[in-house]
């Protein structure tokens, strides 16, 4: 009975369906048709090799931030990550990565000072509403994969900083950052982040990768040693990959009704672990569903 | 100018204070009375020392799940937890030890059917609203040090999930968990378990000692092979260890005014970095200053 207990506990805390009970989100994720899920462009999509042999897959966000998204595509093309670690990881915070502290020219193609993409117009967007009061804005919800923040009377929205966003270093405004340097969140969501920083995209596939790492000791997490840098192999478009080694991804739509169903479930959790259903849900813990091209 | 550049806007992403500038939430702790600090009972830490050498302090929280920690204290008296190891890690949710499929008896005291500690009673706390709203309550704030989510109405207030809050293993209801196995949160807050399970302290020092072990591959982050269980040398109440030995912490009073302004500030960013304060906070980026006894 004990060991019952112990393993089936760990089971119901994500919620596993157990028979003859009412659907977890996975359940959804699992029963959805082929025509709610939409494939992420290659030209979109960051490859990172660790050299260690870990993959990091990022899918970049053109509509929020394409002066950003166009340096890292020039970046990554240039090849000006050659040489790259990740030389920070802050507990409960960042993973950040680029060839820090270098005077490396900037490929062609990128813009050195990119205006302040840290919000867009809510003009044009079509937003699948959380339904759940969010702390850091008027609105919060989805928009073509994507969890946004907004404000229907400024007419402003932005992307949220959640578990996994990766977003461009910068120093103090005006700057933006260029590109070269980035983070991904590796903690609760630093949604304070949000409209003071331009976020970039996603990590979805391997986070884990940069959120094991070990802990720089140095203030901000920095790596005191140069010896505990990670060393990065490459970073290149999935587009300049091979056609047969590269990558392929699709996120649920969050425009279809599955994510609909998909979010209610999350705000209610009701299958047989959950006695209480929260009746509400939190912008950063609702994970748009991604997954390898089936 | 590049290599400034990476440094400092990696270093003002926590915003680190820069001269003449307005306070950031560090600096209001730094500047704290002592009078704001409470020292934790050394009968309230347990401390785990893992087999590596590295140590993760946790302290119980007896106001919310008196049963629960009772028990945590009889199994941590009677050496229940040799030979424990952390054997599961899933990515952005939790770490997880205890003797897993064990039957070893309870030592004297446990209780193994503890009540269901999932709330306990509004009245009688004290509380400091967050001042922002919560998507998972009707109400939100701290109480004597804790994150806490309630209901006025219905008169319940119950520990929030966050970063590093550690919790009780449970099979079905109304099974409660005895204690046994324990989680420890290393991911998003997962707020809808709130409620829903015994929390019984969080983690105040060393959760980077779980949060950087390597993610489990096995089902729901189970290490597949023994061979990856991370061995626990020992579990021990810092009440139970000579006095020499003995470490010691102090939270600040969310109950005083130092916390208020740390509060206020944590939902306000106005330092150089931030450019558009939110204006709102999550309960679980609210992380209660801990330290050392100084």
């Amino acid at each position: 009975m004990r060991s019952l207990l112990l393993v089936t506990a760990a089971a119901l805390l994500i919620g596993a369906a157990p028979a003859q009970k009412l659907l977890t989100p996975n359940d959804i994720v699992a029963k959805s048709p082929a025509s709610a899920w939409r494939t992420i462009p290659a030209d979109d999509l960051v490859v990172m090799d660790l050299a260690s042999g870990g993959r990091v897959v990022i899918q970049l966000a053109p509509a929020f931030a394409p002066v950003h998204v166009a340096n890292i595509k020039a970046l990554a093309r240039g090849n000006y990550w050659n040489g790259a670690t990740v030389y920070r990881v802050q507990d409960n915070y960042v993973a950040q990565w680029g060839l820090n502290e270098s005077d490396k020219p900037w490929p062609q193609g990128v813009t050195p000072k990119p205006p302040a993409e840290y919000t867009r117009a809510l003009k044009g967007l079509q937003i699948t509403r959380l339904g759940s009061p969010d702390p850091y804005a008027p609105g919060a919800g989805f928009v073509d994969g994507w969890p946004v923040a907004y404000s229907p009377r400024a007419g402003w929205a932005d992307l949220a900083h959640c578990y996994g966003s990766v977003g461009v270093g910068r120093d103090l405004s005006p700057d933006t950052g260029t590109g070269g340097e980035l983070y991904a969140v590796i903690g609760q969501a630093p949604r304070q982040l949000d409209r003071n920083i331009a976020l970039v995209g996603r990590v979805i596939d391997g986070i884990d990768r940069l959120s094991s790492l070990p802990r720089g000791t140095g203030d901000l997490g920095f790596y005191k040693d140069k010896a505990q840098y990670v060393p990065i192999a490459r970073i290149r478009l999935a587009s300049d990959m091979p056609a047969a080694e590269r990558p392929s991804y699709q996120y649920l739509d969050t425009a279809s009704p599955t994510f609909v169903r998909y979010l209610r479930v999350r705000a209610n959790r009701h299958d047989s672990f959950y006695i209480r259903p929260a009746g509400g849900v939190d912008l950063c813990n609702v994970q748009v569903p991604v997954r390898k091209m089936p």
